[in-house]
């Protein structure tokens, strides 16, 4: 069977999604169908999908797939529990609760057969925008870089991360295409060797030249010429341009700026807060220290060692050369703020 | 039985000596008996003992322990195979040369028992005059650190790379045992984790406060205020400063740098080559791919990722606050040179 819709880590069958595993990933390729609500919540909870964007997706479909159980007694009274379990997979991700509530929104007034063929299409139409977005996001970044150069990037924000495409990573992927750079060296992103695991895999799969290296190199990699830009995702970005990422981003920032690099955020426009005026006050949240010591359940240090498992820092924008949203490109956002790049 | 002289990762005993196997901590305790060469070279080679002081030492016992096998018959000529076989087990260690030379220097024009004899006092020198330089070394250091602070360290340079005591973390234990310091924080040190595996454990060992960070969490850690200094150790110091040692080494700099941290250099007066000019002619050792692409036999990567693997950086001199060895300190190397830090 053909998917309706297919991107690397999502297949939508109409009846059923099918999931890439990425807990297995690189040693194997599985994938999961998702039946039902409760499938698509285990998966989120247990980080077979990862990914803000991609989150949000699998629970869009989630909830079209309870929608389709319930058949034509089907209201959005009865939906209303299954939301909540869905809303609650995974606390922190903002994409699921605005996917969550785009399909409501989509529900309202609607019932039987009519609410599950609205809440299928909605779901389609958030997985088929978040491609189209990243797509608009890459044209943006990609046109940023120097040409022939290697790209340096950090953590996964690609196809596995998102509904396709990828954000920093589809800035890399989209220079790619247009002939722009030379290839990509990809941090391993301690503890949870995204880049090692996935941005190597995925890079890979399409033949696009990728290096790993570890975390602690990368100022070799640009003292010996070897880099000639830096990309990077966000989880938030407040106000004034600062950037709240992937704890190692704030380093590979300090890195840029001492070799005179171009460090580029790029990420989808509901990560721009223009709430929260600038980078003080976001909470970084501090994750178990067992992350740090054992690596796949091997033990790698004292199993008592007190441990600081930051899980994001936070890059002040004076250290930013250019963010990218699909909404288009501001330059030194410490001086020009980021408003122009938030949803339209 | 008592040993002759105990360090942390070396018990000798005049007749053999014991060997604490580092590629099993932290999990394990573990001494080898080193009865011959054959012993000590098969442990050099295999990463039994590592770190540069230790390496040498334990060659020294091993030359030692080879002419009381050759017991009145022993000559320099009959041992000059030996020397051979112990010279290559660690191809770069330079201090391996230096003392299989002070050993047989040590044996010029003796032989039978009196040559036995000479050879076990010269070993047991070496390995008593490396803790005493490291306790100068430390002095000279620890006078150095702002009071109060945490101190951030990378890979270990403590007593089990040493005959006691240790360099960088030689400086952090002075000064924790003259209650200038709060604590320890050790960067994980990928690819070979000595700061998860060593530093962490011998820092626990002596009741010294440490928290283990992976390698990229440095700035977070320093932007928050939780360091007040960098102290790191060297594989070699260039005359005007420029100083290799572990990957990850040069990132530290740059951040020390943005951050206004002190960054302290300790290293033995061995390490600086007032031979060598500048950094830039130091030939960075690439190391096998295999160790980042798995760690303790896990796959962490796709098993033909591309990989560089630099063993070490280097870091420029004006990013340098200070360098100590046991001759004493020179602050801003960049701009008062080495000189006066080399062998007296």
């Amino acid at each position: 069977m053909e998917p309706l819709i297919d991107s690397a880590a999502l297949r939508w069958y109409g009846t059923e999604l099918a999931l890439l595993d990425q807990r297995r990933l690189p040693g194997e390729t599985r994938w999961l169908t998702v039946r039902d609500a409760d499938d698509a919540a285990v998966a989120i909870r247990e980080m077979a999908v990862r990914g803000a964007p991609a989150i949000g997706i699998t629970a869009a479909y989630g909830l079209a797939l309870a929608a389709r159980q319930q058949g034509r007694a089907c209201t959005p009274e009865k939906l209303a529990a299954t939301v909540r379990i869905l809303g609650q997979s995974r606390p922190t991700a903002v994409n699921l609760y605005h996917a969550l509530e785009r399909m409501q929104e989509a529900a309202l007034h609607l019932h039987g057969e009519g609410l599950i063929d609205a809440l299928a299409r909605e779901a389609e139409a958030i997985h088929r925008e978040d491609q189209a977005m990243n797509r608009r996001l890459a044209e943006h970044g990609a046109a940023l870089l120097p040409e022939g150069i290697q790209v340096y990037t950090h953590c996964n924000t690609g196809a596995l991360a998102t509904g396709g495409h990828g954000t920093a990573l589809g800035v890399i992927r989209s220079a790619w295409q247009a002939g722009r750079i030379e290839g990509v060296i990809a941090g391993e992103t301690r503890p949870w060797l995204q880049g090692a695991r996935l941005t190597t895999w995925e890079l890979m799969n399409e033949r696009i030249p990728v290096t790993l290296v570890v975390d602690s190199a990368a100022a070799h990699m640009m003292a010996s010429g070897q880099v000639g830009a830096v990309v990077v995702g966000a989880d938030r970005i407040a106000a004034n341009g600062d950037t709240a990422n992937k704890i190692g981003t704030c380093t590979l920032a300090i890195l840029a700026r001492h070799y005179r690099l171009p460090f580029i955020v790029a990420a989808p426009s509901s990560t721009v807060d223009l709430e929260r005026p600038d980078g003080r006050d976001i909470r970084i949240e501090q994750r178990p220290g067992e992350e740090v010591r054992s690596i796949q359940g091997v033990a790698i240090a004292p199993e008592n060692v007190k441990v600081a498992n930051p899980a994001f820092d936070i890059t002040p924008a004076e250290l930013i050369t250019a963010i990218v949203t699909e909404q288009g490109v501001v330059e030194r956002p410490a001086e020009n703020g980021v408003a122009s790049l938030a949803q339209g």
